[in-house]
């Protein structure tokens, strides 16, 4: 373990417990037929996962000092929005994936139907979550909130960019294509995390920009560290298949460039994402050291 | 044609016409490789359907004196929503139906894939639409919209009664179970068309009593007629497979109550939804011929 990501160990464990205990009480099984949907909900949302896009929405909205019960309200939110993708993601039709966070994937626990369903029900919960009072006080903040999310949710964010991944066979892009669907399919609910610090501590445009930045280069190399993993990693560390890029033919940061100069490009993305916080004080330490986890955590 | 459905036919036209207009707009072809997801969403959204909750929210609206334009959006949204759970209910592992609209399914005239993803764009798009300013100018009423239609769609609403269908193969609902799995699987977003009328209007809790009366009563002649349809219909006047219930082994109101008695209880409900309208002068003459017509269409 390398001394940033050991530093990060007790974030990452805090924000695992805080979704976990949330989503445990966000979706109590019913004592009717829909039961089968809640426990499939349970099984992907509680106990597994990085929990990167809630720790990136804590840290952001720390920096504009946001209640943290609110801010972790908009974490729980997105991680909705990221487990309904994994589900539908994994399903046989998409990504045909038996296993995720190290279990069996939800349509191979369940069955298909019970997997769509899921998926959609965490996608409609998200959007409960965020239009909720409790969420903000300021009812602007959170039409706000539900805008942001939907464009990088939809068809012009994260399934714009699976749309764009489902058709890529033959290595259809080169560079900036894959930098355009990965900006797309994972970039654009990163964004989204950092906006939502934004959003909840009511911070004006300019201010913004900065954090747009340090989102963009973030997203682009946890993307490429994605893409190193899928060629060097074990399936054990990656709690799912491997090497699935190179059978699908599919042109990634790391087919593009060479294991090589990808590394390079993470590790300057990153210097560039954290010289974006330049401008914060050590409030921004924590996004500091998602940064530098961002990069190691395939070693 | 019978009279209320003639009275009826250039407001279901008027609506027709102006999703078909809206969604055009909404769903235009980028030059992408995203243009098949966009293809998708056209397929299912433009030209097709009897366009009935959009029509149930442009007269609730009315009631009120909400603005048209602003009524259409509302009207967009939640056709958005109808379309999406459509496209992913009549996926191979949900009713695998071939047919919809007259047309072939997302998942037939495109690939499952892609029909899963047009579905979650759609699902996106609807609280992108909510949320904008342009759909009410108090951020209240906006918020308020984006509630009621995750609620209506998610677990508690829809999804949950989808849910409730998969599993009720083998005569698994009485009568008050059917009841139940009705009102959470359409009921809920018939709920909402009405409840949009009140949102927009800025409507008290005391007024929407009636409004909630009628929509119950309404979904679930709504259903039964529904049912009727699909033991006594035709696959061309549907514009879908029939007969589907009756060979899955499920309970239906047709099955619970025989067709005679079936066709009584929902016209004994449509006289108790026209009933809740009282109050109401004649702004509300559009919701009564909907109401009628609800029965009429499978004849």
């Amino acid at each position: 373990m390398t001394p940033s990501s050991l530093s990060l160990k007790p974030a990452l464990d805090a924000i695992g417990h805080a979704m976990d205990q949330r989503f445990d009480r966000l979706l109590p099984v019913p004592p009717d037929s829909r039961a089968r949907l809640f426990e499939a909900m349970r099984h992907a949302a509680i106990g597994g996962g990085k929990r990167m896009r809630p720790l990136l929405v804590v840290a952001a909205c720390d920096l504009f000092h946001v209640d943290r019960e609110r801010a972790l309200r908009v974490a729980l939110a997105i991680e909705c929005i990221h487990v309904y993708s994994l589900i539908h993601d994994d399903m046989p039709c998409m990504d045909d994936d038996d296993m995720r966070r190290g279990k069996p994937t939800v349509h191979k626990a369940f069955d298909e139907a019970t997997a769509v369903l899921a998926g959609d029900s965490l996608h409609a919960l998200a959007f409960e979550i965020l239009a909720h009072e409790a969420t903000h006080e300021d009812p602007f903040a959170r039409v706000e909130l539900v805008t942001a999310l939907a464009v990088a949710s939809g068809p012009s964010g994260m399934a714009g960019g699976q749309m764009m991944d489902l058709v890529s066979g033959d290595e259809l892009y080169d560079l900036n294509g894959v930098t355009r669907l990965q900006q797309l399919k994972t970039g654009a609910l990163i964004g989204f995390c950092l906006e939502a610090g934004a959003i909840m501590g009511r911070i004006g445009e300019a201010q913004r920009t900065s954090l747009r930045g340090y989102a963009r280069d973030l997203g682009l190399a946890f993307q490429i560290a994605d893409d190193l993993l899928d060629v060097e990693g074990s399936a054990e560390a990656a709690g799912k298949a491997v090497g699935k890029d190179e059978a699908a033919g599919k042109a990634t940061f790391v087919s593009l460039l060479g294991v090589e100069r990808a590394r390079t490009q993470a590790s300057m993305l990153i210097d560039q994402a954290i010289a974006h916080l330049a401008s914060f004080g050590p409030e921004a330490d924590l996004l500091r050291a998602i940064a530098r986890f961002a990069i190691e955590r395939d070693r």
